[in-house]
């Protein structure tokens, strides 16, 4: 039996999208308000989904506290209450659009879970824009 | 790297389920109170999520703006404060239930999208009910 | 120890703001869309709150089971999947706005209690709109 | 075309995680403060979501009266307000994880529907955790 | 300049409604599927409200970190995972409705808080039922 | 007959919290992560509720419209996507903290209101935290 169990968590970070090697003119054409070079923020939501079959001897999937660890680990405490373009190594060359922390946030939990696990990882960036990323 | 993005948007619109060839009789044992000749109404929740690619230039799957004005243009500017019944030609002889219209919304915005993106529409009717269409 | 109890409910019904005694013109200046002659709906989220002393018998200001009764006989039932305006003889020559809808539920809720419980109706007409009313 | 149609319900439960055949030290070591003998407690919210055929005379996949009288007869009222370990049967030898309520709740429900009919069980645990199962 | 600072947690219980000097009988007319011996159980969500002048240094009425601190010494360390009734000594002689929570919690907090702050705690049984109590 | 009509809004904007007169180690001990001197960000969640009395000619307190376009000029179109201590002048030399936020945003609207209106606001800087505002 196949299982999917999931962790919601949150952080709140500052953000601008824009591309170094593009104009001000082209970011501000392409980006809009979000590329206010003093930034603004969110209160990121995220949830990680496993899926995998449930272990016979405890009845879980995966111990949802230790789940909530690696979130916790992996997410949160590099992410929250920081500047995801100068204060996040991965967004050093990346513009951090809600699609590309969504992929990088599921490439660093991924790597924690046991192989046959599938990550599934949905992002809110705003009440009405959220993005899903399955490593696919 | 194929990445879902989600939109949520609603629309106030009054309605009533009953079918022109039926009798009243037969409307009210199928649609019950759904059925009122005068109407009642919901605030409509949707979601369209849709799925493609990360242009490597934006980031971007589609700019959210893009999609927050294609739902305003084909759904909420015509749904929106109408009577779907009497209002909305799409539903002139098909019940507005929660099903078709989220098949309507459905082939409203596919037509709108690029011939790559998969998209998903989630109509919520009240908190409690809601449907998902795919186009399968 | 006064302390107040909350039941939340609700229900879903058309409503069109005007007056009987205006033009369309003037209707149409002062509620815009939402004088459409068809009528829209919404779903109305209700929440009474009923301040009193605990009843040291049971632990209770008013059993929550009697309070969702009050709501379901006086709210619910008359005003569920119906047209406020066609259907509800309150608002036969009172315009159906949340500020009037609320002063209408007060009124019925009020009548039902005991004399020494003050009673507030919240009452959310989209979800980012509601209004208040105490009686005052 | 195929449509999910999607009901929510929920119920206040009692329960424990822990193993007869273990040790209270190994119970407590792999379900901590989950293994609690005096029992703690959820609100547990549900979806059931049923994917079918839209039924071209009524617009429906299934009634949501139907589907939710399924849910009350199979959920709610052998659930609601009981103690999940001491009160219900299905239990008495399965270890009440999210993963299992899921498990058991879905097959509860899908000898209900038309065989022809998908389904898949959302279980929140709380408003941080949940589990989906899809019959996989 | 008086502001009010709240701040959400919450803890997951088990409970029963029962007097001890009253027969089952009473017990299960008065509080009906409440009264199960065996227990049932609840997310509790909270909100305890401070309000009091903003302190000019820090522009805080109370900095919320130690107002969450207070939360969690004073109500989700000892009820969280815990049995209302039998493991914890304030409801041992005191029938745990949500009434007489809300009022235990206040009574724990409001005497960890400087004299001059009032304090209002809002307390979610379920998602349709709570109750508000302000010391008065 | 006095009703409170509340209207929704919200912002998405960068902030820190520290004073300019304090070292980073006082600031740091103070204010901790938020302190963050490359900022970081929040969703915030604004309702401003307006009290009075029901105009006898449209049943409205104030036009829901005309309150939600003040809210647009005074908070969304000067706050949104915006970082609060480089952008916004009102917080050059006053700590954006929740409360000050909110006395700021206070007096912006009350200025635009009838004299004998009430105004309420309340700010949510996350899920769990929020601040109300009266002007007492």
């Amino acid at each position: 039996m196949r299982v999917t169990i999931s962790r919601k968590a949150h952080f709140n970070a500052a953000h601008r999208l824009y591309r170094k090697d593009w104009s001000f003119e082209k970011n501000d054409a392409v980006f809009g308000k979000c590329n206010n070079p003093n930034f603004h923020g969110h209160n990121y939501q995220l949830t990680a989904s496993v899926t995998g079959e449930i272990d016979v001897e405890t009845g879980f999937v995966i111990d949802v506290k230790d789940l909530a660890n690696i979130i916790y680990e992996e997410v949160e405490l590099p992410f929250d209450h920081k500047n995801l373009n100068l204060d996040v190594p991965e967004f050093e060359n990346l513009n951090p659009t809600a699609e590309y922390i969504a992929v990088v946030i599921w490439n660093k939990i991924k790597k924690r879970l046991r192989a046959d696990f599938d990550l599934e990882i949905v992002l809110y960036e705003t009440e009405r824009n959220f993005v899903t990323y399955k490593g696919e």
